[in-house]
């Protein structure tokens, strides 16, 4: 075992500070990784205060993770040491069962798989996220990463992009179609630069007249204010797909209603609260409404290409690891353009 | 024009009476139908009683009609004098969107939708349904009806048949699936009858342990009781496709629960409240919650087609038309095996 330094919630009314742990040696298949950066999402807040039940603690947060590779098992055959690489929100899944097989581990039918962090392995030993010095991942479940891209601006893709990009695949967004992006956040500003990258017409729904700019600097062919009732009913019946990525309440029927027959909306921000949906706006025109999660590891390595190809990062701010207890207070008013990253040289 | 016998609602808290109207004379491409039978449809008192808005008065409710042809305009061709006919929900729609030019005339892009009744011609006219002698229909949206089927029977395709059939011909449904019908009237014993004749392992999911061998005779391969949370929790991800035909109040998150990944449950019985969802059963299997409305013209006939050849129809209970508000009284009560159909030879 080698000991790891990290940031670590002690419980769930703790801030995140300073912790030691053990990480265990590489095994045959296995990458040892020293973190660069890691991102800070959305969801590593929601944990560490237990927002989601079943919290673990001590918690090393972090699922957004690039660095560089300082070992690997005899066996490992994709990464030789030096070469970079990221992990994301999943370190294993069963492997066997029907969606592991599809390289869809992220609904692993066998609901064996090991996150990141606040999770457990087959043995019962937790599982430490990015907060940290280094990690080590199945080599199954490590990506490559273009030295071509930002290095710390990709960390974010990770998690906030592949969720964006796994819906809009699946849901088959063809250049031409109109795309909705529902927020501007981590996951939004995602959203917009995957859609205007599949060549789709988008549009950034938003509360916040002073996004409108930004949200075009991204992507955004069109802003639509939803405070606005007039400018939503105009667009009734017109989008191919809307990705959600919201996760305070709000009320989606009005977003059902601008889908076209057949169209899908889907959740990415999971609130808390069960949202009301009418029945009929979904039958009026045979509309879906969907949820999606992540992205199994085959299809976030061919995200993670798709950027490098496209030159396509994340927007960033950069933190020191003491600081990120102010970062996720600043993320709770969304006051972050678009995504805290942390320097993991300041730990 | 031509008077026609027929019954009608004076308003909303009045009961269906009595009512003499007129028919518009058959023009160019109209089909006139003596009609023989006319199934009761739940949307008939939801119309009657305006429990969704906008309802027109005087009101002559039907839109699952069987009848023969009397009468046909001279540039038909599809129908002669003597000719089975049937008619359902719809009459006519703007025919030129690419909705209507898919055979989706149910999603007319247009809304020009004119409903069988409580609907308008362009000239403004009302539309008239089934609970009356005769009916002048264009002869697009007019069905041909097989003599091998019992024609009384066959009245309830034309809603309840078409309603359930078109979403699983829709999502798919292939044999050895698992298919989930929740609900069991005339909608819910239609859906029966289709999943088993799709080859589908079909469970019916009922509040009502006295259906349990009905189910089964209607084409059940299992019967839940949706009042035991064990037996619900033991069948979590296991459904490729749920249709839920129930308009009462209900939990649906219990349902999505039970879809394997990537499935789909699909609202046909259009619940006048919202329904509460929560947004981790749809993301953690990227499952979809969908509605339906009816089918278009070309799948109606299709599946008329179908049921000729397979043998199905309706359960039905035949009743004058003097007792229809009595059948609606019983049909709130789910007083019924499982559709009304009234006999117009009473009227």
């Amino acid at each position: 075992m080698t000991v790891t330094k990290g940031y670590a919630a002690q419980s769930k009314t703790s801030p995140v500070t300073p912790f030691e742990f053990e990480r265990r040696e590489p095994g045959t298949t296995d990458v040892q990784i020293e973190i660069l950066f890691c991102g800070v999402c959305h969801s590593d807040l929601h944990q560490v205060r237990d927002e989601w039940g079943g919290s673990i603690y001590p918690m090393v947060p972090g699922h957004e993770i690039v660095g560089r590779v300082a070992a690997v098992g005899s066996g490992v055959t994709k990464f030789a040491v030096g070469d970079l690489a990221g992990v994301g929100c999943m370190v294993d899944s069963c492997r066997e069962c029907e969606s592991c097989g599809l390289g869809l581990e992220q609904y692993c039918d066998q609901n064996q798989i090991v996150f990141t962090y606040n999770s457990r392995f087959p043995d019962g030993t937790p599982s430490y996220g990015g907060y940290s010095k280094s990690i080590v991942v199945d080599e199954a479940f490590t990506l490559k990463i273009s030295p071509k891209l930002d290095l710390a601006a990709t960390a974010p893709l990770l998690c906030a992009g592949i969720t964006t990009y796994s819906p809009m695949k699946h849901w088959n967004v063809q250049p031409g179609q109109k795309v909705g992006v529902i927020g501007l956040g981590g996951l939004g500003h995602m959203a917009l630069k995957f859609a205007h990258a599949f060549g789709a017409h988008v549009t950034q729904f938003t509360t916040s007249p002073g996004k409108e700019d930004d949200a075009r600097r991204l992507g955004a062919d069109e802003v639509v204010l939803t405070r606005d009732p007039e400018a939503l009913k105009a667009l009734a019946g017109t989008f191919h797909f809307i990705i959600d990525t919201v996760s305070a309440p709000h009320d989606l029927n009005t977003y059902l209603n601008l889908l076209k027959r057949d169209g899908s909306m889907v959740l990415v921000g999971l609130p808390e609260d069960p949202a009301k949906v009418e029945a009929f706006p979904l039958a009026g025109k045979r509309r879906s409404l969907a949820g999606s999660n992540i992205g199994g590891i085959a299809e976030t390595q061919e995200m993670l290409d798709f950027c490098a190809e496209h030159g396509i990062v994340s927007d960033i701010e950069m933190t020191p690891i003491s600081q990120v207890n102010e970062a996720y207070e600043r993320m709770l008013k969304n006051d972050v353009k678009y995504r805290f990253v942390i320097d993991m040289a300041t730990l």
